[in-house]
């Protein structure tokens, strides 16, 4: 019996995680839970899974909260940064899957190490904005890591009973997204509605917008460096539209040990939750004369700069990466409210990286300072594209 | 450095076996060789390699290749089942590469899992006819069998890190041959040309008429039952005409893992001399953007009745798949003196077995009187057919 928490229990993850733990509820006990918005979805949570206690953003949604539960449940509701701190480093926790979107995941997944508690990890920007941080504390905690990202739990399984030293290559498959075989001149009239459909994979907007512009992937690159403790050259980017082989690794003897499976998050989840062990029945099974082909093609650099950028950045190092996610989550949303257009985004990414002094983070102070640095000039840049 | 000794030098095993210790001369000693009528190249290897000893097929052979080694050599040249014998439990081989082709070469490798040699197995009849002696014999001896064939070899490195228990099913890939597209009527009409001309695989002339008739992946389906300790109802054939996928394991969560790999013997070769080790730069990279694309199909076991018989055979079990084995030998040695068409070859195999009634063998005897009547049922078939 594993005592979990989720943070960002009412997002597309943290709702399938809540999945795979009903149908396996005699493995997992969930003890706390932390949503952003979504009051309605959490008090369903709170009822379903009588966790012990919750979080919430502040003290305002709290007491909504309360009055939304009605008759006094012995869940206790906390808010806000001393909420989710508390939370994420509760005493019975075992694991921490840290599933809040973007950087304001950090500080509370760190927490949660520092705490002790093993960490499944979908908050990609942990280790895209403090990676060396991030691992570092981890080894000197004691704490095991485990991917949730389908890319990085598929490369986790290909490196399982292999290796690591016989690595050649981390080949990291991507979508292509809904813009794949569109021309690149045609990505100035792209909408948001356009941006949202994704071909195969259900999932929150920001990351999917970030398929769409292939930042997601960019941002996959760097997490893979930093988990799997590799030099970015010998991490690769593979187009593949039919989102089934998940990731590959390709040893030094030519060797390549692949991870399919029908696209559903569930599966990276459950693998997760349940390391060293694999639950039952968690995804459908593949069956592959039905998917009938699978296609690979080189990434296209130009038109999609966003997987450029993040080479770059990771190439510069230090900060860089911290100060990209930051550009970044602010250009994407403004592309959401309409402020800027799709191919806006990575041109104030690049304003901004090409602007940065990056220095080497020794704290989580140092990343945080830079992921507000990364803002404020972001939101300069859009200022500027705003009016003109 | 690892001491070798090879059944079968001058096959296609063989030959690409001792490329790839070229190639890695600092980890591996030839002391032994055999080969059967291929004296010519046998002498060059003799000369390159400098075994201890050589065994060749009769005393008349080993007279011939005295003569054509010249000066004398330092290298002891036996012949026939004793000369066999001994060079497959020569006191300091640590592994035996068994690349003999077909039944002959059961005899010597149980004679080197006898005598604690860890064994490279590319002879898939030694655990198609006598799976369930050998398999025993290994345990009691502390021998490890690791697989030569691609897709056993596939199989192995999926389960590497993983565990069995947790194997829902294992996919084995099959090319399908040069006839997957021809409609089943024409089968009546391809010649033995056709039946040599495999869309991917250069192999010896036997494995490559198996690979036509889908045979040999029957056989590999037995084989992989023993190997892997799995009931055959969770070993699946699945067409993949590129031979990219070298075959798949499906695990109990829906994920699966595969490994891929351009077609080259060299990668299973070597990942058997030296497991658990890799060696660098074995085959080719693999450029997936080059292939395109992968695509897979339902096998037609109508169309292919080899495969079907195959199941049929090892689901009677005991000494059936012997027989099996014994009628296809015979059956392809009658189709390539053009005795017989290419389509009689499943009939006298489903003859045979049908007429067979299988004992559960209990000794390396009773597979080898199983082989017996096997051959000279299917010799009896042959005939009636040749006359009618």
């Amino acid at each position: 019996m594993k005592n979990i928490c989720i943070l960002g229990s009412t997002g597309s993850i943290g709702v399938s995680a809540l999945d795979v733990i009903v149908g396996n509820s005699s493995g997992f006990k969930i003890l706390a839970l932390s949503a952003g918005k979504n009051l309605k979805l959490l008090k369903n949570q709170i009822k379903r899974f009588r966790p012990k206690v919750v979080s919430v953003i502040n003290q305002n949604h709290a007491e909504r909260l309360i009055e939304m539960l009605g008759r006094p449940l012995k869940t206790k509701v906390l808010w806000g940064d001393d909420g989710y701190r508390e939370i994420a480093t509760l005493k019975d926790v075992d694991m921490v899957l840290s599933a809040i979107v973007g950087a304001a995941g950090l500080v509370p997944t760190v927490e949660a190490i520092n705490a002790g508690k093993d960490i499944a990890l979908a908050n990609k920007e942990t280790m895209v904005m403090a990676g060396s941080l991030v691992v570092e504390l981890a080894k000197t905690r004691g704490v095991k890591i485990l991917p949730v990202d389908s890319e990085h739990s598929a490369i986790f399984q290909c490196l399982e009973g292999h290796d690591k030293k016989d690595v050649r290559k981390i080949i990291l498959t991507a979508s292509g997204g809904p813009f794949l075989r569109l021309p690149e001149a045609k990505l100035t009239e792209v909408t948001l509605a356009d941006a949202l459909k994704h071909p195969n994979w259900k999932m929150g907007k920001k990351i999917t917008i970030d398929s769409a512009s292939m930042m997601n992937k960019g941002l996959e690159v760097i997490e893979a460096k930093w988990f799997f403790n590799i030099d970015v050259d010998k991490v690769e980017v593979l187009i593949h539209p039919q989102s089934i082989v998940h990731s590959m690794v390709e040893y030094k003897d030519g060797s390549v040990i692949a991870q399919l499976g029908v696209p559903d998050m569930k599966g990276p989840i459950a693998y997760a939750l349940s390391y060293p062990e694999r639950l039952a029945d968690v995804i459908p099974h593949l069956d592959l004369c039905d998917v009938g082909k699978l296609e690979f093609f080189s990434p296209d650099f130009k038109k999609f700069a966003n997987l450029r950028l993040a080479y770059l950045a990771i190439r510069k190092g230090g900060t860089t990466p911290a100060v990209l996610n930051a550009a970044n989550e602010v250009a994407v949303e403004a592309f959401i409210k309409g402020k800027i257009s799709f191919i806006d985004m990575p041109e104030i990414v690049k304003g901004v990286i090409h602007s940065h002094q990056p220095i080497e983070p020794q704290t989580i102070g140092d990343v945080l300072d830079a992921d507000r640095w990364g803002r404020s000039k972001a939101t300069e840049i859009i200022e500027r594209i705003s009016v003109s």
